[in-house]
């Protein structure tokens, strides 16, 4: 960390992301090639079997990849994205995603993953890939 | 498909699913090995890019492996899940994510899944892969 | 298949592919979008525990989806892999790899892999992402 | 590291993998849940584009992989291994593979992988799961 500060443009238009706020997800940190999130785990959020979903757990990480691959004001299109489940949660923990730039190219960006619990239990583990494309993320749309 | 009907009140504990249901997401068939659902693409399952967030491709695509993987009965845990994202859809559209078990063993059973849009168009396409246990998924806090 | 044929000298550019020769892998056939190889199990292909290597089947795999991914002619550079094991096999077996283009953008393409045995018995499945540069694979390096 | 050794003739016996032994990889260290390996990086691993294989770099970090999880004695199979490839490397370079024990249960065991070169630079990265049976490692065909 410590890499600088986004532009506060730019991290308002990652804060109104629509389906980050029907999640419920907040946007807690952003840098260059860095992102960290959070959700309040409710029931509406598990499965069947009573753990939290894994489409939670892969959206929650989505979403730290999505502000972190595409915070160099470049839009990045994900190609790819792998998760593991280590460990289930339970209702009203808090769930924490960090996502860490591991390489940047000119056409591709690689990232990390991790989803926490607050005392630091890991809860799943991701790796992503981002198509880089040419067209500066400011310009389109962020009215 | 046709190998068979899965129990009534089997089916019944999927559509359940809490976070299927906040989600918006609908069980259209499910078979041994076997389950197709959809869901409505509205606004507010978008990113702050405009295009369908990958954490909602992943989630409808996650609901239909996590319903062919259960449906044998037995309590499966997904281990670990792999995502690649090949097109956008347009908000209106409705999408399907498909889920076909490509190999079951008494431990481990091997998904893959599809997600498409109504006129056929690929939009993701995942592989999962789950840890099946001993314990009845029909014995435990199904009421 | 039936997609056309490749001109001559790019297949026989894949045919000297030096880590594909070391590891005795044969390309069997080759089209736009598509290829298939093989390989002879023998027994230094296996691992201590008396399988067939995971980095083996990988590699067979990554083989067929290298050549799949610059069919086109234009250098297309992986950047991720999934696989997923389903089944051991026996020294002797001959073992096919299959990669079929389920994708193609500009600047992204997108592959399926299968490593089946003779009898048609499934082994490992794969996923791969490749960038696609903008440089021929014709005109550098090949003599 | 510093978690103790593992017994000597089981780093005999993961010494002894043929296909690492066929691949040229050494075994440099192994503890409980740990493992690091190294190639040198000769012409004949890499690929008709002119640099190292994928299967290469995933068969380096794959060995690695194997030697964590099975560390603990028991047979460990893997399900699911995924990659990213982040940059290329020279012929003359040395390659290095890490694993890394992320989470263990009865049944799963969870792993990283990176692939760096002498210098410290990450080429690749990778995820891999196994299920862990309960047959024992030493028993079984170890002479």
């Amino acid at each position: 960390m410590g890499r600088g500060a986004l532009p506060r443009h730019r991290v308002e238009r990652f804060r109104r992301d629509p389906f980050a706020r029907r999640m419920g997800f907040e946007l807690l940190h952003a840098e260059p090639g860095y992102a960290k999130v959070a959700v309040d785990l409710t029931e509406d959020l598990f499965n069947f079997a009573g753990t939290p979903h894994g489409g939670l757990l892969f959206s929650l990480a989505d979403y730290a990849f999505a502000v972190a691959s595409n915070s160099h004001g470049r839009i990045a299109l994900a190609t790819h994205g792998s998760i593991q489940f280590m460990a289930a949660a339970e209702a009203g923990e808090r769930l924490y995603a960090e996502a860490k730039e591991s390489h940047l190219t000119r056409r591709a960006g690689f990232y990390d993953m991790t989803v926490t619990t607050e005392s630091g239990r890991l809860v799943a583990r991701c790796l992503g890939v981002v198509h880089r494309t040419s067209r500066a993320l400011d310009e389109e749309g962020s009215q």
